[in-house]
């Protein structure tokens, strides 16, 4: 949707603009103190949050429209973002529900008949640095901002199964796809980086096998610089050698977790 | 399509009958004589051969359609099949070629409108025992049959795009999905299954750290059987043991190839 543009007026060329029946949804995973987080709308009138999502104009791909969705309805620019699940049940939304909805925000089910049609969803996950994004509600929206993953509440459709989804993909592609480069800021700790692999696999990992592993790689660069104003031991900082860790996950990191 | 409906009958009840703007295309795999082979049709009247694709009925998933699309158009049912990529390039297919073939074959445009709207495409990949399977071509088809992977010449459309994501996909996927149990007759022998990883992975591998990798797996079960009718010292036969494969998997086969 344009800037100052109202839903009304949206409606009334969604038929025109934008490709029927295709739909996307957005999972947005960010990293911060020790826990995996998401990006959620909460909808002026619903109770439930949802995914950030939208549709395809006719002129664009579906990854040009999971850019420009996710700046429009989160502010949230320049991301790391891959499709990884088609959602396509036939029941998967509930046309009456969503007709009821709109009614709350003085819109009639004529005028909305665009929600009424059957809409198979692409389901993208993007990987964010937390501290670089700051979360700026669309017109719909009340509120966009990052829930914990297992303190988030049931979401609307079936968007906790798209979450559900992401989540296992983001564990079996851990080691094909930059996911640290993308969550972690530029510095980071050993314990900061494990504690990420933990929050992703949902599991605790021993100190000396992770480290002894993820050296083993070749990826990690030593900074000679320690995280500075802590209360215990300074630990030291790291970044990722990008040529090593792009190279490395073109054989995929080898070894289980 | 039905058995005994012309295209024409086809064209007729399609806008009613199916989801616009989506279409799906198959990329099934089969292994043979120590080759990866690859299902095409040939459409009457056009030089290049083509995926098996169809499109969405509008009660079911794109799940349904892609094994309601591979029986109907190839004859070929009961198979691992799995989504891969959704190709949304908005010049993927070009509606006046389209027009063009059907004009061949007798259909003017007007008619063929159903043809000449964007499709968005979802890929799926299907894993068949080759020795189960007697493709079949469809009404609309002039063959139906086998392939090795690079004799094929170029495909209609962005066919060979599609083709190829769903052979990058098969090789990062190895040690995550059940491909040698799905591609491999029930028994086979140790050399078939390293040809077959040799060929998904387009390189040769050192038979001993093959043999040793994969029975580290503990996922197959000697069977005290050897292959005959072979000139050399028959080798032994073996087969998945699925229970322990599935668990493996589970896990992720450790170790690159």
């Amino acid at each position: 949707m344009m800037q100052d543009e109202t839903l009304e007026e949206w409606l009334e060329r969604a038929d025109r603009d934008y490709l029927a029946h295709i739909s996307l949804d957005c999972v947005v995973f960010g990293f911060h103190a020790g826990q995996l987080k998401i990006l959620l709308l909460k909808m002026k009138h619903e109770d439930r949050r949802a995914l950030p999502g939208g549709f395809v104009m006719k002129c664009e791909t579906l990854e040009e429209a999971a850019i420009r969705t996710l700046k429009e309805r989160t502010g949230v620019e320049n991301v790391f973002l891959q499709q990884f699940c088609v959602f396509s049940d036939p029941l998967r939304s509930d046309p009456d529900h969503r007709a009821d909805d709109l009614r709350k925000i003085g819109i009639d089910a004529g005028r909305a008949k665009w929600f009424a049609q059957r809409f198979i969803s692409v389901g993208f996950y993007a990987l964010v640095e937390f501290s670089c994004v700051v979360p700026r509600p669309d017109f719909l929206s009340d509120t966009c901002d990052w829930h914990n993953l297992d303190e988030r509440g049931p979401l609307i459709l079936d968007h906790d199964r798209i979450l559900e989804a992401a989540l296992n993909t983001l564990q079996s592609q851990l080691n094909y796809q930059p996911v640290g480069y993308n969550l972690l800021p530029r510095k980071f700790t050993l314990p900061e980086l494990q504690k990420l692999y933990e929050a992703i696999l949902g599991k605790s990992l021993d100190r000396r096998n992770f480290q002894r592993k993820i050296f083993s790689y070749g990826i990690l660069r030593s900074l000679d610089e320690k995280r500075t104003g802590v209360a215990h031991k300074a630990p030291y900082l790291y970044s990722f050698d990008l040529r090593k860790y792009q190279k490395a996950l073109k054989l995929g990191l080898q070894g289980g977790w």
